[in-house]
């Protein structure tokens, strides 16, 4: 009998959930269900929360809009909001296609932070007919959560609704990810005895996720930073650029140029939210000892981590619950929402962010490669998190 | 000590709620709760109902979307949409003053039809917008309740979005108001032995609701209809009617003309639906005998009951649930959507309104005069109306 040595243990395969995903949301019939706050049985009930008890409320309210938060749903109460345009890493299917989408990130707002959230699929997916339908159904929500919304245009939306409200706005996948891949980096940088400083970190995806990463971590310190998207490395000397793209370009700083691999090349960090399969273990190799690779791609990453701690690499984490370093937005969200309404915080701002994701890490005050951010499921995280949004 | 003869049984005061009202609102802070149908504890729960689970009923939902319905919450979903430019009898006070009312009305959607109801407010009163608008975030939405549009721009809205949407979409101040008064007027016709062809009808009021209500029960088989609007007897010698009120001159056989004295002469019902105080007994005691009087506007009727009484109505019904035969909405839209729903139905044509009103009518078999229309609890009417909607 021969003796075998495990050099790796490989994890299991993801199971294939689909099939036990539909048959549940067939029985469900939607994942959401409406309920009153109070029993409605009588006379005396409606009375109370209907004609003619709301007449009072309803002049009160009118003539003193900022206690709408206080008198109604207003605030505690989050649109969830989608085009289907970029739909997971489903692509452009429309809005039924995103609907259970967003109803699932709703039950994650009741669950994890005790948030009203209302899915909303949009029929429409011009950007002027986005902008002005959000703006124009804003006024019973405390807050908009955009999702699942196409690079480039969800730049624009965003800024255009943000300016147009006095309540907050977040596009999710930009700044969700954003922030929590700060804060996965923040407590891999210790693990590896690095400064944000001087690193050099690579962003593979230049689309929403990947543009607010970068933005995002280069307020945060990160000086040497050089993103990629489908063409290749994104710098000042190439002629193919939009606006957004242009101000990623003048990040990298070093006027890297070329594909993935020269990227990578004395690189310390590897962030991909782009696609599955863009890396092998020999592309790691080219980064320096100590590298960080956050794979995002989901369900399969730009790298498994396997191959990358293969190449080298010390910290590794994806966006799947079946390895370690699970990089996942609901580890923000939750929170910036719980607390821009309780403090009736009217504009996400970037120090907040920054905030967040600061108040993230610090729950994993002694992080190893094994674990650089706190399991989803801590109930400490939304109110870490909420504390900063102010 | 002098003996009394207490003619009439004067009603309590209806009982001011306000406070009440305001204190339970600002508990509460918003009348509904948005709540998972399954728990999420932990990441399998979370694997079935988002990522990455849900990317197979998204795909199967896009490729199929009939079946949203069945997959997501568009088949148990209504909006409850204002633009607060007619709320209640407050008039336009705008998206935040309604916000209460249709939280309310949601909550009636639920106790009463189990239908989740999601209110919605418009910060716009521009119909071009409103019809936009509505179009573009009904994906979701398994039917659309409008409320609370302003006569007459709530015609043509309601119409634009009928024809452009395939989901039932219905202003429920025009048609649940005249599918109830249908209702209570044919088993009050029993009470007082008239035959609904040969009355004459007056309907004060030519807003949203007067409107409807002529056209339904005209369709009904009402031939002798007189409708008032602020000015006086709607007939085609007047040069000042908009396109709506013209149909509504059309109506007007007898070609009446003057005031509501004019028009009550000789009438056998009058509708109110304009407004408090419009008139009093002696005008009452212009109509033929076995007069019906519903004095719709709310809390202060056209005329209250007492005075009606005295001028010789045999049937009063009003808005209010402190007299008898309560003349509510209630007892209509639950039922309607409920049907809808359940029988997928894309439009809520006349002949459903009327069996609608039938259905409400045929429970209360042997009507009096005090008992015309079923109460507004009686379980039975949202499943009656329901099963007619199809």
């Amino acid at each position: 009998m021969k003796k075998t040595t495990q050099t790796q243990k490989k994890p299991a395969k993801h199971p294939d959930v689909s099939k036990a995903a539909l048959a549940l949301h067939k029985k469900l019939g939607g994942k959401l269900r409406i309920v009153p706050a109070v029993a409605v049985k009588n006379r005396a009930d409606l009375a109370l929360v209907y004609t003619p008890g709301v007449a009072a409320v309803s002049t009160y309210v009118a003539k003193n809009p900022n206690e709408a938060r206080n008198y109604t749903g207003k605030g505690r109460t989050v649109a969830v909001i989608s085009d289907g345009s970029a739909v997971l890493g489903l692509g452009n299917i429309g809005a039924l296609g995103a609907l259970p989408v967003m109803e699932g990130k709703c039950m994650i707002f009741k669950s994890f932070a005790d948030i009203d959230a209302v899915p909303i699929v949009l029929g429409t997916q011009d950007p002027d007919e986005i902008v002005q339908t959000i703006i124009n159904i804003a006024p019973a929500f405390g807050g908009i959560n955009l999702e699942d919304i196409a690079a480039p245009k969800c730049f624009d939306i965003e800024r255009r609704i943000i300016e147009a409200l006095d309540i907050p706005v977040m596009h999710d996948d930009q700044h969700g990810t954003a922030i929590v891949v700060l804060a996965a980096l923040v407590n891999s940088l210790k693990v590896v005895k690095k400064n944000i400083k001087d690193i050099r970190v690579v962003v593979s995806g230049a689309g929403a996720a990947g543009t607010a990463v970068a933005e995002l971590i280069h307020s945060a310190g990160v000086g040497h930073l050089v993103v990629l998207d489908s063409k290749g490395v994104i710098h000042s000397g190439r002629t193919d650029l939009n606006e957004h793209k242009r101000e990623l370009a003048l990040m990298n700083t070093d006027a890297v140029a070329g594909g993935l691999r020269e990227a990578l090349t004395d690189a310390d960090v590897l962030i991909g939210v782009s696609g599955p399969n863009l890396a092998d273990a020999n592309d790691i190799r080219l980064m320096n000892k100590g590298a960080i690779v956050f794979a995002l791609a989901n369900p399969t990453p730009e790298i498994m981590p396997e191959e990358a701690y293969e190449g080298g690499a010390v910290v590794v984490g994806t966006g799947r619950s079946d390895y370690p370093n699970q990089i996942n937005n609901s580890l923000a969200f939750p929170g910036i929402f719980r607390g821009a309404l309780d403090n009736k915080v009217r504009k996400i701002t970037n120090e907040m962010k920054l905030k967040a994701a600061y108040a993230i890490a610090k729950l994993v005050p002694k992080p190893t490669a094994q674990k650089v951010v706190p399991d989803m499921f801590d109930k400490r995280v939304a109110p870490a998190v909420a504390k900063v949004i102010r």
